[in-house]
């Protein structure tokens, strides 16, 4: 058992960032800056493909949890991803997918294959993450938890979110149903899930496969015109809105 | 040409309600109450089948739009709904439906061959509505004009946008193709629509053909697990921040 490592600090606009190693796994931490002192929920992230911990989105995604909820937020590296070293495996497989994007061929075999190898190596990370941050006091055992993943952050989260009766609300999205529908039939909270409609990756029927899969008797769809790098950014806030109704607590839209 | 007339008004909790006429149709007008001098975009409303223009699900719309953007609010009732006479042609068709309701028969094709007739005698009434409401001093034609309506509301909206280029927004949902999608391949406005994933009337992939008809570059659909009549009350405030977006105002959600 390794403990959670604060090995850097800084705070702006009303959110403090505390960069964190546990063994080897790097992550930040995003609290409320007046904060740490009292219990609040805490929301997991994970990051998509090709991208890091501290990538915009997150971070957006995390100003929106931290000042508009006063939740926690946490986010670590992917395996193969940001401050963490590739293996040979990685290197292979990210040539392949180049290799197969120059080429004008589909991604989808590559990255599901690629990403549920991932998802092998996240899940018990994310669970080791989870421990560690519940023995904070600023977050402890009694808070919700939540998860949102969208893209590989999904392929990472179904499977994690299937094996953690922690986790209490769950934002997906944007992933194939290959590897993952036979994981969400195991999942039964309250889930929000994002679709491209012209997602030049994914199929529609593909994706209202996965979201079918989910057992959830809670569930709403989000399907916007667009591919699939355009996800509008309204969906993030409606993601944060859907944490606050379920992690209870209420969202301040920022100024 | 008829004028619209007012019969009664009232007001509360900052929200001016206006009972009018235009020639035989009967209609409401909702309003800030502090505001009827400040021109400020107009929402036109459609209620549901059987339902009429002051039904809950309406008001509570309105008070959203009025109160949490500033908007102006207009619900007529339907042919053969509210305080309007029923037709022979009326009074067959409900009397059809309910044998089928009773005799465990499919709703579908009665509903959708009853609001295609509906909406053919409801649409004129909405362009002259929409006239008669640019004629008063706190709309004007310069100020954006959105439409929202769901079940029967779409059966009413569908072809009234694809005639009424004033419409900018506009927010259907719950409703067969058959008559409509052909309709709805000429509208190009951002839609919102809503769906119901576990509908005992109408089957996904009806819904879905509905959604993907739409010509509109920006489009988004907000499929909810539940019944026909389970559309979760946030969808409510999903499409007034879809108006707010649209019709250029800021949505301050109610204490």
């Amino acid at each position: 058992m390794y403990s959670l490592q604060f090995t850097a600090e800084s705070s702006s606009n009303g959110m403090l960032e505390r960069d964190f190693t546990l063994g080897d796994v790097p992550g930040v931490l995003w609290s409320p800056a007046s904060g740490t002192a009292d219990r609040a929920p805490l929301v997991l992230m994970a990051h998509g493909g090709g991208n890091h911990k501290k990538h915009p989105a997150m971070a957006g995604r995390a100003r929106l949890l931290v000042t508009g909820c006063g939740f926690h937020v946490a986010v670590i590296d992917a395996p193969g991803h940001g401050d963490r070293p590739r293996t040979a495996h990685d290197e292979a497989e990210v040539a392949e997918l180049f290799r197969a994007r120059a080429a004008g061929e589909p991604e989808g075999p590559i990255v599901v294959r690629y990403n549920d190898h991932l998802a092998e190596r996240a899940v018990p990370e994310y669970v080791a993450v989870l421990d560690a941050l519940q023995d904070r006091p600023e977050i402890g055992t009694d808070e919700s938890v939540g998860f949102w993943g969208i893209n590989m952050g999904t392929a990472i989260g179904v499977p994690f979110v299937a094996v953690e009766p922690r986790i209490t609300a769950a934002v997906f999205g944007q992933h194939w149903p290959d590897a993952l529908a036979e994981k969400a039939k195991r999942i039964t909270v309250p889930i929000e899930f994002d679709l491209q409609w012209d997602d030049e990756h994914i199929a529609r029927e593909d994706g209202l496969a996965l979201f079918d899969a989910f057992a959830s008797k809670e569930k709403s769809l989000h399907v916007n015109s667009g591919k699939h790098k355009e996800l509008p950014r309204y969906e993030a806030e409606s993601a944060v809105r859907f944490f606050a109704r379920h992690l209870g607590r209420t969202f301040t839209s920022p100024a």
